[in-house]
């Protein structure tokens, strides 16, 4: 079968034939319809991985798939079912957090991932998982169920910022997303039943198609080159909720001052080491007066999965075509891998008979 | 009646007579056991208070107070009830906080509270306060109730940062109180039943009355100049929780390098305006890739006040014993109002009858 790798050494991908995995007990066989390109992807290509699977000099990338059942070898899958596969996988051994569930808990070094971290990912014609490790989909998700594994990953912020205000009457009116790719955009339309208000944050001219994304949702377009966050309180409002899906560091501490009373900031992005001055008198004394929340998320388990698919079906028809611009067969995977100009989701699409 | 207060540019106490007040509809009439000292009554009398009662050059101060009923009023308070009142007050026309019970959600400007900000405190022979936020406690609590409001706050605290790690299994076996002021010695008292190991920071030489009392509680003791908090989880071990209790700023973010993966840190302190440098970069990171929360919380409502009740009686009478350390008569409010040598927690003591 063809698979889109990484090869040790290398930095770009290779598409490669490789026997068609075998099914273990427990496990079924998917054929592959498309898996979805997110930055991690290209962290992966840069090296920034937790290692090669044991024994592999080259590892198979992607984590955002989706895929139809070809074997069900024994489990209770049907042949013919879609299904979505979540990430993590068990090292070794494996461990509390996935004998519990929850392998979105577990910290760093205790878990695989997918095409990402020791364990080939789904950017193959054909994989195997364990039936526990796949999300069922109904057949109308075939194209935008590569949606479901970065939908998931923002259920659970969510759900975890909202259980943080849970103690006392909180009902956010208005909410801002730091970032405007992928994760950025499917979280603001997430959110449009939640909030009364909501803003995206970004750093592009008009025209732009993330900015028409975000018109059309009826949020607000904030240019963090003309409003930094520290201000968007004052220029706009403060807002019960941020969902920080940038990366840059100095946003999480930014986040303290964009934050009403009583709100949370949650964070998603994973920088690198940087350090620059804060107020941390200032910060401090907020988040104590104001009851604040900063609040770190990331990963997913079987029952944010399970959510995400109910969040794919909210969010309208035009919002899903417009965020997969870009739909690339295997044999141009170097392109669909390269940055692309006003490129939103790029996904790669196997063989779908 | 004796009151003790702050007159307008003087930043000692003084000690005047001023009418016993007369309790309105709906209030009560208590008369004062005893009023706790803490660090928010240094503040005051330095004029880092909301401001003066309307209309008043001087402000009662104290607020962790414990009193009789008097005269209920018409209320359905009995004579010789024990109560201690809560702290914050509707302003002029009230709010959606007040209104909803959760007064500790109010943001700054919305409140007055009792002693501090706007509004005469108890250090005073009487007091009047509506029944809602008169608090009915045991007769045994005479001596210890004043304990019962800053115990509320640890008990929200607590009752915030524990919610914030509902969505997923999270049994906190280690505790990290930072600060051995009374705060800080009441939460390690209230703490000790729900984690197996726990810490305290401070910064003194032994023989010291607070290492006693660390030490009595079976909590290891960890002295900042030997070991910050940032060093903590090298040479004891990363801790599911802490409690800042301490007001210096640094501490809030080192704060995510003492946690344990899934830990929350819950702020209490008020620090100053402080700009100095972070590694922003490695703690976003952390905070993502961890799990970890950052909580701020300050004051209580009556709910906290109620568990606060039950977690004083589950504290050893050894404890409230040694955390009571000094207790004066009105007369001699200044002393008792400035800094003494090995002092816990110092009380002003009325007319006990």
């Amino acid at each position: 079968m063809k698979a889109i790798v990484v090869e040790r050494g290398e930095n770009t991908p290779s598409l490669i034939e490789t026997p068609v995995p075998e099914p273990a007990d427990g496990e079924a066989l998917v054929r592959t319809l498309r898996v979805g390109i997110d930055g991690t992807d290209f962290e992966v290509l840069n090296g920034n991985h937790g290692g090669f699977p044991a024994g592999d000099d080259h590892q198979i990338i992607g984590h955002e798939a989706v895929g139809v059942v070809e074997d069900p070898n024994g489990t209770g899958l049907e042949n013919g079912q879609l299904v979505v596969p979540t990430v993590r996988r068990p090292p070794e051994g494996s461990n509390e957090y996935f004998e519990r569930g929850e392998p979105d808990m577990a910290p760093p070094g205790t878990y695989l991932e997918r095409g990402i971290d020791g364990a080939h990912g789904f950017m193959s014609e054909y994989f195997t998982s364990p039936e526990e490790y796949l999300v069922t989909i109904p057949d109308e998700f075939a194209e935008t169920g590569i949606l479901v594994e970065p939908m998931s990953n923002t259920v659970k912020a969510l759900e975890h910022a909202f259980a943080s205000r849970s103690m006392f009457d909180w009902s956010p009116e208005t909410a801002l997303v730091l970032g405007n790719g992928p994760l950025g955009l499917l979280t603001l339309a997430m959110l449009d039943q939640t909030v009364e208000r909501s803003y995206c944050l970004g750093r592009r001219d008009r025209p732009d198609p993330t900015i028409d994304i975000i018109d059309e949702l009826g949020a607000t377009y904030v240019d963090s080159r003309e409003t930094p966050v520290s201000e968007i309180a004052d220029v706009h409002e403060p807002v019960d909720f941020v969902y920080e899906a940038t990366g840059y560091a100095k946003h999480a501490f930014e986040t303290v001052e964009a934050l009403a009373p009583n709100g949370v900031g949650v964070l998603l992005g994973i920088p690198e080491d940087w350090t620059f001055d804060i107020d941390g008198g200032r910060l401090h004394r907020e988040i104590v007066l104001e009851n604040k929340v900063i609040l770190g998320s990331v990963n997913s388990h079987l029952r944010h999965f399970e959510s995400a698919k109910e969040s794919l079906a909210r969010v309208p028809d035009w919002f899903t075509d417009d965020i997969i611009t870009d739909v690339f067969s295997p044999i141009n995977a170097e392109q669909a891998l390269s940055s692309g100009n006003n490129r939103i989701k790029t996904v790669i699409e196997f063989d779908t008979r």
